[in-house]
């Protein structure tokens, strides 16, 4: 009987325990542990685990791969508690989102005869616990992973194994470049979503503003309920990536903002960047992302028929803005003359 | 028989459209009509109306109501066109997304026998055109009312009642409000989701970065493909309220960036804002808001669900970080040590 551990039995732990059993590997035992007991019953009762216990010891005990699912700051003090019992030729793996300062935990506590291979899972949404996962979480999603200085093959191999067997797209990359493009994509987005929230709920008009708030509001702030200690661990673990793109994302919102503030001079400069946009983003999820071979994550039905129609529309619509700047036609609109 | 008119066969009007024809309103016959012809056929087969005409004179006449669901920009000119062929005691409204200058335009306009109502309903998603659209579109969602300067009562009834038909929620609201209000919550979404697309598909990193976006990119970038011709149209009616908003959105953003740049120092600041704007949304999400009786359009049971467990633990966290505020302990994190 080989034995996997995970420690951790929020939405990801659970979610990989369920999408592990559905598998039905066999000759196989998965442990679970939770610092929560209501995590840990949950978690058993949804079948994510053949059984759990409370002593994080007796679950790492003997296991040939221990996976820590915890939010990113409690992953020192698991890997701190666990060193000393981990069985000597183990691979331990995570799930977070950060990897840069999670690498160097692993070298620093980590003893040389177990092996880490950092791992980040992007099947994600924005309810947590154990109620919310599900064993398709990560189907077609990409997972990334990030071995540890010095982590053998067989080691590499055993957690491209667990990203296959959850049904997710393995994919390599450096520590520093995870961070810095994971932080643009995926993070960035729970910070622009608080941020709204934040703005809008402050505002002296939200109340009259609460009653008009729509679709795009509730879409839009929707990873603002992410777990916030899920949150904060990424932003304390990552604060440079963080940083850089908040900046950079207000040099575009400035740039936009100017088009905006001169559209009634000239409106095909917004047009324009609005067109390229939707253009950028249909592309995206049409996979034809330059160099790109695999389909980006789990595009909807909806999504990846974004209007044929539109598509060929703006396309025309795009060469006449272009040859109209060429012909020095600039700004000849009818609200133009307002 | 009476006839409905409506001028723009796109996802609103369609929507409408059969919506209308869903309510089985007896002795009631509808007409669309759209430049586009395409539009005008899937409008039809798909039932959105009784006929369709090319000459939009024929639409309006005799019409007791006429709907003008095309991009804002576009109501100006529809005006001009239809006003000498309205009928006498005909009721004018649109869907436009800003209302301000929608106002100024009918008041200009349309003469005195006929009247303006404006009209927003805030049911919509990010496709476009006859084939996305639904009955079920603004089933509980907010229909914002703009009366313009002399609208007789029954007028305002016409399309109170058409809010209603349509599963609306009727909501009265001065045009300026309007314009603000919906600049904050529905409007700045769509930029921000622009802004995103264009930060991340011009950076040097994309190729790579494309291939980690996984669901809060897809979630958050949805509104980057809204036709851009309603948006840009959205931006050009109102450009004061939506850069009003991208300030304070920046001044927002600002904070967050240094809470987050202070956190190694200072993580309990940038946890209690995170825990602040989670507590916020599910509060707006249980329709909570202060003052506010009616729920918010539409929360999916996902939603509604949100954890009451996490909100519990978050509750008690928030209480322990203000204790440890006032008991000057500020900062004493274990990682804090580092």
């Amino acid at each position: 009987m080989e034995r996997i551990a995970i420690i951790g039995l929020g939405l990801i732990g659970t979610s990989l325990g369920l999408a592990l059993k559905k598998a039905r590997l066999p000759g196989v035992e998965i442990v679970g542990h939770d610092k929560e007991p209501h995590h840990a019953s949950r978690a058993s009762k949804r079948g994510a685990v053949d059984k759990t216990t409370y002593n994080i010891h007796a679950a790492v005990e003997g296991a040939r791969l221990v996976i820590i699912a915890t939010p990113v700051l409690a992953i020192r003090e698991v890997l701190q508690t666990i060193a000393p019992t981990l069985t000597p030729g183990a691979v331990v793996t995570d799930t977070g989102g950060t990897k840069g300062m999670v690498l160097r935990w692993a070298e620093e506590i980590l003893p040389p005869t177990v092996a880490f291979v950092g791992g980040h899972p992007l099947g994600v949404k924005e309810e947590s616990g154990p109620d919310a996962s599900s064993p398709d979480l990560f189907t077609g999603a990409p997972y990334c992973i990030v071995p540890g200085k010095g982590a053998p093959p067989e080691a590499v191999k055993s957690v491209v194994g667990l990203a296959e067997t959850v049904g997710a797209v393995p994919y390599f990359i450096d520590a520093q470049e995870h961070d810095s493009y994971v932080a643009a994509v995926n993070h960035l987005p729970f910070l622009l979503s608080t941020a709204l929230v934040w703005m809008t709920t402050r505002s002296p008009g939200w109340r009259e503003m609460s009653k008009v708030a729509s679709t795009p509001y509730r879409d839009f702030t929707r990873w603002a309920s992410t777990d916030p200690q899920v949150q904060r661990d990424i932003y304390i673990t990552n604060p440079e990536g963080i940083v850089h793109w908040i900046d950079e994302f207000i040099k575009t919102l400035y740039e936009l903002r100017n088009l905006v503030r001169g559209s009634g001079a000239d409106p095909d400069a917004l047009e324009k960047a609005l067109i390229a946009a939707w253009q950028e983003r249909a592309r995206w999820l049409a996979g034809n992302t330059p160099g790109q071979q695999e389909g980006p994550s789990l595009p909807r039905p909806s999504d990846a028929m974004l209007s044929l129609f539109l598509g060929e529309r703006l396309a025309k619509r795009m060469r006449e803005l272009q040859e109209r700047e060429r012909g020095g036609e600039k700004g000849r609109y009818p609200w133009g003359r307002r």
